[in-house]
């Protein structure tokens, strides 16, 4: 069993209890420790809810980080579960401690920050993994195998978006804690829009093609009076080997929920994929009807791979992604603390090169909107 | 912390990965024994892949009824995770033993065994659960409530199906266990499809509506040569206060997966749900647009009451049906553990009840349908 | 030119104007004459609208059959679009004054009157045309083409509904007139529902399969106080060769606009096809994707007879399935006057055959309800 | 009556008939003159088919709109359907003899041309319809009255495309006559996909939303090896009052029959809708479920103005909303006819200002992707 810690991911925030539901999903790793709030009562009272030793629960990150990192029976990795801002140190304490880390995105709030974690983890030879869940979804697997096996041909065009209703009121001034510090330049960095939906839309598109982009024209959009972050963005993209793309991401689009959408069209087939129904993949060739791939039933390639868990048609959704990335990086870990060879099919999951391409995508948008929407070069 | 042992549920059986997992999905409940398979070999091996003491490991279920019924930190509930003719006959020995039990549908396969454990249940006062898993989508909690609070006013007409290309091809003959089990009666019982999916149906829709059945007519066929019991079912129904309705269960609906829908007719509006789309609910008024209730976003009712984990737009499956079923189950168990005297509110759970009225539905199916199709009275 | 006149279909008859645009839509027919109303001044008033001569309207149908039959310019046929009692004596009058007939379904309110204008169509040798509108969709024949050239192997099951949301409100006694005529067994015949909504279905499915009912069980409901026909239809079918079906029709469905449906499951393949929809037909196999066939794109038969007239992606509708029916009439008919002899494959529009039949299928459903829902022969 | 001729639209040009049908549909218009092709074999043979006499059959279009302008009974209105480079001098010679007129869009390859169109139109007091068809769909209408009635309130964002999988193979040198003169820029004039496609973008969410464009930023995008024009377009927007958007248009998007979607976001709601399945409306507004308006059914506002024609469920398509166009066109024209002074709600058609502004809109977009796709102003 490898025992895991968490900073953050308390009270108000879900995603902390997906987190720690996606570590435990099948069953290799228990929660022993946490630093879940700046507030010891908070602390204690989530301890005592999780069933967790009150020795374990610590005032402070680097409390935690020492202490955690000092013990025969410290816990392997820590989950970040905080405010952009403060990845960076809390990364970096655990690290230093030989402590391997999962991280929320954007990994940090500059791409110096990201660089510099990626040399701690590298000369400490520790696990570093971000959690860009979306990549965790069979289907998306399924689209990047089908892609490396050239069953769509070259890639010409990508139109990937990411629109949601969250932020189209001032919620971030009425009560709102989570919309709050995403609002706030000093805990969410230089972006809101396109650093947390945008950001995913970047790696969702890396993950599953494989293209690196070479330049970008960005708009940061800011539509509610008196916010000082983008809540809208849109991306033009041309990538490595002449392929072009568009990115939107919105925090002010009425009526998605969360429509997280990745269209790819090569030069011999498509791919269709959208998260609020993410146990299908429309797959269209030239010249013959379009194709329903159904999780679990229409699998081409190894079922390993599509980390599916039950038949198709019962549906899997977010957890079920969320626990696909923590599953990756524990089994890396599982071997890593036997003592083998970790080789490049055990780094399936998103590490610190994407946080850190990540973290520069993000950069170079700013840097474009701010300059009037100009192409930059990545 | 409840602790829970498993009978069967080891090898291929998938379904038993899914009991595990929605158990301990919201962490209040620990798998600390088992009987999963009549070979100690893969007992054993199950039991390492679990982190199972080999103690708690028995090589039958009434070993493991009376041991762990006499124990002090003996399991608190049993998951029964066998094929149906197996059911009674454990359930009847936990339950002697004084331990609780969460039983897979059909509960027996006749009523006059669901009479005998509810009887057993209610004199030793243990809780008993089916695990009539689609009924823990929060939308069919919404549902349910929408049509409690008249919102659709006095039903008419339902029309539930629950089509699935499984068995389209005679795949009991080429190796497959669960589909070899589900086609032998001495295992499955009088009935496969209409006993299977058939008794699915027959719960979601007296779950969501309350009414019960006054009369059917039904058509069980074996379309694929070689078969015994029905691969396809067809029921007309009358409910009580003079609704009328149609189910379809079939196994060899090609182009299916799992294809739960329900589709409910009032005087004023309508409700209509899809399994393989479960975050969303239909709901329809006369002389409005069509409404698209999602989950997470369009709660009208108790937040509590849907057992909705995570925002919109973030699908949920069938893992978290799975684990609100459970977790009602559980937290009636925690109260009742704690001496505290259980209400209605507290038993939300499929129960024995549901277990013999489902039990009695396939009974008179297979009457209605030996006599040529005729009506039967419930 | 082919040269048609109309009986009824003015003022509130929103299907005459349909019958109109059909007729003409491939610039092969005009309309010359017609009898729209019983009133004469409603008659003018649609001739002017029209642009025909008031000369060519006539104060009966009657007179209007005999002075058309006697001229040399005459209508080569009549377009019958009346409540159901009148088809009968309307037909049989222009039939017997040499004049071909397109009339609506069901063709009358007995099959002793079905097989009378049968008998009299043969025996004069005139076309008659049955305006099944619905199997006019292109993608229907393509269903028919695939089923014929055995695509989805032996047909096992069909499930077939027509809900509608039309009658949830007593619109009978609120001013409707069709509504009206319809809910009046003076003017609809014996059935409601089940004779508008479910003779479609049954020709849907006869056209498509070409199977034959051998035995049904139907409940005819009302469930509007005050009603006397019914307002929404259950049926189990068998049908020649072993396969079974079950056909569902409503008027009282609310979020209903008009939900044709069928689906039809055989042995290696399945087809699913739904009108609100219509220029898409999903196409199942066994261990396949789903296939989305697109009307104009994924044609794998001869295009003519799928009577598509525009590229795939520019949707086709009602208007154009009608103007299917006529067209196929039509051309029979220019063949016929052509002095040349028609052949089967001239033969493809729905004939008095087809409205026997439906006519029939309406008796024994009527038959099977009123005698408790018992199983009859057909 | 309205007597109409036609240039061009002969032979392959499935467009020509659609036109045909389109102006014949409510019976308030007949084709009498037309100079099909170049060639008057085409042409005699066109004509007899469309039973038209040979003495309106023209070999020049200038011959043709010198003869019809001189004749008492000559055409009330031409309709153009011919390649885009011959728009303008054929559209001119009409004009100038007296004839109002009908044009496929674009309007004219240059600005300059549509500016002089417009002139001699003014002048002559004659009516000039570009065919930007896909406004005439009865819930475009009712998009641009829910917005004009602030329903959704301020804009704030547009998402619309045009993919299109028609050229994804280079068929234009496979023997496809349509394909072969849009990638000729002698017929096409300076752009292909963004010409044709994304004017029709541009108009349909400048008639929905009346915003007009200030600042735009394109990719023209080459994909096919060979191809001179574009067979892709992206385009980021700015429009007057502070809204920005995002239009796509491909020609090589794999898997898209003619997928037109328009987006539109306010700031109290959003409205959704894709063209092939063109008689749905989505409409969200925050806060409350997504709410599916059908056409037919959940119409708010004036039944005239939508031009729907039959009941709800009874999918119009293409040719209707095509006649749409024509309708308000004829309806003018029949006003004017009558000497009756014409308003603004009887121009509701497009007109020679938004053909004008279509050709801007491609001349921009051109520009703006020439000199590296920098952002120009409008």
């Amino acid at each position: 069993m490898i025992k895991f810690g968490m900073v953050g991911g308390g009270g108000g925030s879900w995603i902390g209890a997906v987190h720690r539901k996606a570590a435990r999903f099948d069953n290799k790793a228990d929660l022993i420790a946490g630093c879940f709030s700046r507030s010891i009562d908070k602390n204690l009272n989530i301890a005592t809810d999780l069933n967790l030793s009150p020795d374990r629960i610590y005032k402070t990150f680097t409390e935690m980080a020492v202490q955690e990192g000092g013990r025969d029976d410290g816990v392997d990795f820590v989950s970040i579960v905080t405010p952009n801002d403060s990845h960076f140190s809390i990364a970096k304490a655990f690290l230093e401690n030989g402590i391997h880390v999962m991280c929320d995105k954007p990994v940090t709030t500059t791409s110096a920050q990201a660089k510099e974690l990626k040399k701690i983890a590298e000369k400490r030879g520790l696990l570093f993994c971000v959690s860009y869940a979306y990549s965790g979804y069979p289907l998306i697997t399924q689209a990047k195998e089908l892609i490396t096996n050239d069953e769509i041909g070259k890639i010409r065009f990508i139109n990937a978006e990411f629109p949601e209703a969250w932020m189209a009121s001032p919620i971030e001034r009425e009560g709102d804690k989570q919309a709050h510090w995403r609002n706030d330049p000093a805990q969410s960095g230089s972006s809101n829009c396109c650093g947390d939906l945008g950001s995913h839309v970047e790696h969702l598109v890396s993950y599953i093609t494989g293209l690196r982009i070479v330049s970008l024209c960005a708009s940061l959009d800011v539509f509610m009076d008196g916010r000082i972050l983008d809540d809208n963005t849109s991306v033009m993209l041309k990538y490595e080997g002449g392929a072009k793309g568009l990115y939107w991401a919105s925090y002010i689009a009425v009526g998605h929920d969360n429509g997280l959408q990745v269209r790819i069209y090569g030069t011999r087939g498509a791919l269709s994929w959208i998260q609020k129904n993410p146990n299908y993949l429309n797959v269209s060739y030239l010249d013959k009807p379009i194709q329903l791939f159904s999780r679990g039933k229409d699998e081409i390639y190894s079922q390993k791979l599509y980390q599916s868990r039950i038949p198709a048609g019962h549906p899997e959704g977010f957890h079920e992604a969320f626990a696909n990335i923590y599953l990756r990086f524990i089994e890396a870990l599982e071997k890593k603390k036997a003592g083998l060879l970790l080789t490049g099919e055990d780094l399936t999951f998103p590490g610190i090169d994407d946080g850190l391409r990540g973290v520069q995508f993000i950069e170079k948008c700013v840097q474009s909107s701010r300059n009037g929407s100009i192409w930059v070069e990545m």
